[in-house]
């Protein structure tokens, strides 16, 4: 259960994000901002009743991520009170000065969950702005951009939506969602090939991908039967061997030592997806600003 | 009260680091990571009762912060049985392949809690890092780097601490511990003086700022008694004029459209701080690894 | 507290139910339902203003049980703006097509309500109606029907509640607000009297109850002084010896293969309780169903 | 995070159980059961440091579901000290007399934790044993037997899981993972197309049933484009119209009015599923008892 | 449940104090005098294995109440690992340099939880001694010395105890286990007879306690059928001429000002009860320290 | 976040009190007096729609602390329906029969919060009264009057804010924010001297006292360096040589043996600070009454 009205709840729903978590960071973010005070300042200049409009504004070209979170913090500082009225859409380009959305409510509302509301609205937009970047550059070719777990404490669910607006494609939420073998593994169990087959024995349901150092590896693992298999710091070369090596018996994923400047040569080797941590821990904030109009 | 050792948590209470609080961030990201159930990679194919040994690797140049974190969390996901041996300390400059530190136990453990010690350890040292660049360029002059409240939802004692790491100084911790008149406040309550005094009327103990675009705000803030102003998007020039106005009679913090490029210039101007929000909103992380050795 | 109003919070109280924990129970079962999210069927086709009527209608006979927790329900999914006028009331006996109740309200909220309210009532009024069945086969001879600790998890003080609706009596609610000596601990104690004196002892305060198995097991429990004695799986015969021979001096219980075909026999031994495991554990639910009208 | 073993855990995992969610349902029914005391009677007979070992035993032949939750119980009454080696597993069939799982700890924890444990173990392999019965009838025909969301409060995934080890198949986890537009939502849309349309309009990813009284709806809803149809309360000649006419365009569920009895006849009509409240709602315990060895 | 040890909890559980609700309290204390951090004149000073015996011993004459709970707080501040030997028991006369009881365990924990456990132990103490004076006054009259509901916020269930301790005994433990008919009451149900019987309608098995002012309230709320009549603020003449017109057909209670001057007079009146509220809102504590002993 | 009006939390933050914390307080306070359930009394009695309007008053003279909690109380208890004027404020000296504040709500909300309204506004302002008395007492010398943390468990922040109401000084608020080095400390570290240096090594921003029972460890101390010393169980003779020994070097603190007899006395030593424990754990309440106007 929620205390978000069904209307916005279904609009989080049908965008894959589970409203009692959204409206639990928000809470979150109100409450880590007032620190169980109060907006001194608004307390002692803005009068209870006064009544503002405002706009959120673009300070940057970028892709649109978060708006539905900003109306969801600006629901829960408000209980319900103020009208959130959206313009763009999470996933739209929006370019400087672009009207995003227009609040109306209490003066005192605004001012107070101004702040919480631009913070994970500017870093959710900051992240999507980054994916799209590399989407584009990898456009034409058969790859897939894909996030991974370099997330930040708390905000994982909303950074993998970052993703998916800025058109990319999420791995595995977490670690009981998916394996992934990796060479710690491998050593343990003996094994690329014995590796796989236990995670298999154990959790028969769960998706299975298998990291690969070299083409021998990659070998090994494609006889166990591996159907996704993760390519760690190969340089491009090794990576075409790689994809000719597989002949489309599994997938294949590109991660370490990717930037924007190599992503295309990356993408166009054949590989099916590229890991790209940066999306998500290392993407600055798109600007965007609230402006409380003129009365 | 917390489950950390008195030491751990008197060397996290000597940073200003409240331990309830890191132990709850350290234990809240080993939680999303683990979505309610387990690692089933390592639980497949890692023997419970292995060993291992691994570094902690930077693998880029920059300061250090959130070393502390990651003993946290390795602590809590090892319930203290994990050995984590710090060689370097949060705030020291780091050089890429560096070992930061040694841990030592269950190689479930450290393979468990890897990825949520180093998503922290790795942005709060992207934070000190980049405030670091800050502040080597404003050095020699009066002005000193502060943060503001852009932070990251959750993480913002956190992101504060790394800010100090790096050299740079804290701003107000939340809405309620300090007041910041901006022209909102200013419009409601009719001018600058009367926003200010109804302020000071209200809360009489607590810090009160007054944000300014021009100079005859300045003056009117100050005739207030105002002894913090914040100069909001001025150009050097501008600010220039504010010190020589001021003369001393407050302190004055530069914000907006501030940048390494300018860092120094407006520095130069004589004002007593700069607010930079990218401090902690669009800093990219600092790359650190964590390496088991081979048996 | 609760957020209940005062009149039905009373209702609850005057029936023996804490209103703080069905408003628990219910908030849970709504919660579990939901999954964090929203009813989408009702969210994609119903729209947000639409009020209906409903009623709660018997589809088999049996006795009523939970009509209150229905209602509890009803006001946390509707924010207590559903009307709920009950027609019949918790230890009624019910026929099939009876209305039990008419709700209005936000005709989503019926919807997204009804499984959760039918799921609780149609449970508790399955014990509530099997608890009458067997309190009939009793009838006219000195024997109560008791409940045990065989209850479904979350749910304990609701069932024996509605074993109290249904004309039954409970025994004692968990393990530390009554104490009942079995096999094992009179084993440990080093015999029966040890056992019950150990016990009066340690906790003077508290009912004791004593397991026998045998005639010589009770005399030796009636030596020291038990006034309370559970007598496991005896035949018929042995329970009316076991009758004379106490004489009056202590109250038993019937414990162990007792079913509705022989427990008018063994209530016919003069024991004072036959203690019945399946009231909680095995009754199938009664048939209600909740009908919107048409409008 | 959990404070279960690894091992414990990754066999919940590998069953589909979220381990963190088991753990809870173990604390909170021995929480209910101890009622923020102590098991007294245990406490004053006996000796902390005693140590049984104790059989569990079914006393009625039947299906396994729930001894890992039993394992669980036993692991947190105990904070892990009791070894618990089970002999059958969950999904197994049972003989009376048969031991399922040897526990071997401190008396008090195994006299605490008996009937909590029991109480779900009871209950679960209830519910797959009358499943396996289900399952039996409609052996040899096309039809699957499947849950409904007629579950006991807190104990969904539970008894979904049970479901799953009498040979059963899961339905819709909660109101919001899946639509299934019934009458009201018809009525309420204009029309079993309308309603349709707007569900996948509103969430496009969700999987959307359509419940249907007559032939003429089905005719509307194969025609929307529905693949799943639930057939309400239809006899076994309309249920045979029904497959005929649909022609393998949409899978079809009946519901309502189903029983052993029938169940066969319904399941050859050639629809795909039976959908079953009664296994969640009104499946008697499997009996199955702890019996402490004597020494 | 609890984390206590069985022997501590039924101890608790002997004593009439439910085990979790102490635990509880003894958390919330030691939490607050860390307030999140360490205790840090000890983490400084205090080698972490140091081992200390320390001794609870009596400043002042008293009636000891509280020494389990210092237990508690002990045994959760060093998990258990602290001895804890008791000299004294709750309930005993103490005398100035008695010692209470003795402690062996790490010095930090002793110093971390010596102003915690004191403050309960000295608060709860100070409640039992004032009692045991008042206890004394009336001594070989039929009235026994009665608590109210004027406790301290959080600690009600334990200052009870404390009563008990004294040799007090105990009204009702909050506004809903037992009504209580006062003059506001009585006003909005038209008469001391209608509020009676209101009570008694809508909560039939609850005790009701009737408040008078005068003797013609007491003649109407004997005959609408009180057994338990409070006499407000009456002089001791008044009393006497109530006790003679009731005639043992009620109870009752003196209440208002009362001291421990006139206590012995007006218990000689012949009330059942004198209800004091000084027990628990203006003890003074009992003086008791913490002295750790040389090595 | 608060449900408080920002109103009324401004007006807490204001006095230094977290509206959370309170608003935490008012709740836990409410629900130990419901107890889960209602006010039986006031519901069978107290038509729901009746509205009152009652005055605190003042029963004796004393100092007022805690009229804002309760106005928070009254908040909670009517989810702010109720009107509360103040009329004295939190410091204010109070007279007998002096009305304090005028509420108006529903009868039923003003009953059931009157209890803990009152036993949370008659004890902090019992704290004022005896602080007052204090400071009246060492009115003149130089010496300010400070509390201690022997306060009541929960309400350590309230205590000290009414210490500050009465005209007293806060001393440090928990364990981590300042260190007291006391003889135990000496020991473990092997002097005054290596007991100072240690805390100010390890937490080099935090306040350390040092306490001393002689005038030889006074002058290790001041040697040390320390600037605030605790004078433990010291006459006023050997106080008046520790002032002229200490000749401004350091602030020194009174503590033991402290009654309001010698207060004066000790005042005029010299001394900077009278620590008083019993300002919160030994001052009896201050009566204040809630009384309905007749209609």
């Amino acid at each position: 259960m929620t205390s978000l009205s069904v209307e916005l709840a279904s609009r989080l729903g049908a965008a894959g994000l589970e409203p009692a978590y959204v409206e639990g960071v928000a809470r979150a973010t109100l409450a880590e901002d007032l620190a169980g005070g109060v907006d001194v300042t608004s307390a002692a200049t803005v009068p209870e009743e006064q009544i503002s409009v405002a706009d959120y504004v673009a300070r940057a070209d970028g892709v649109l991520a978060g708006l539905l979170v900003a109306e969801v913090v600006m629901w829960v500082a408000s209980d319900g009170t103020t009208e959130f009225s959206p313009v763009s859409r999470d996933g739209d380009s929006v370019t400087r000065d672009d009207v995003l959305a227009v609040v109306r409510g209490r003066t005192r509302d605004l001012l107070t969950a101004e702040r919480s509301s631009l913070n994970l609205l500017c870093h959710l937009s900051g992240v999507a702005s980054l994916t799209a970047r590399w989407v584009a550059e990898v456009k034409g070719t058969r790859a897939a951009v894909r996030d991974t777990r370099k997330t930040t404490s708390g905000l994982r669910a909303l950074e993998k939506y970052a993703v998916r607006c800025g058109g990319g494609e999420n791995h595995r939420m977490s670690l009981s969602d998916a394996a992934l073998v990796k060479d710690n593994h491998v050593i343990a169990a003996g094994g690329v090939a014995e590796a796989f087959l236990a995670v298999r024995a154990q959790f028969p349901g769960l998706p299975v991908e298998v990291e690969v150092d070299e083409l021998s590896e990659l070998s090994e693992a494609l006889d166990a039967g591996a159907d996704l298999v993760l390519l760690d710091n190969m340089d491009v070369n090794t990576m075409r061997a790689a994809v000719s090596l597989t002949a489309g018996r599994a997938r294949l994923e590109a991660s370490g030592g990717l930037s924007l400047a190599n992503a295309r040569a990356v993408a166009s080797t054949g590989v099916d997806y590229l890991a790209v941590g940066a999306l998500t821990h290392s993407a600055p904030v798109l600007d965007i600003a609230l402006d409380l109009r003129d009365v």
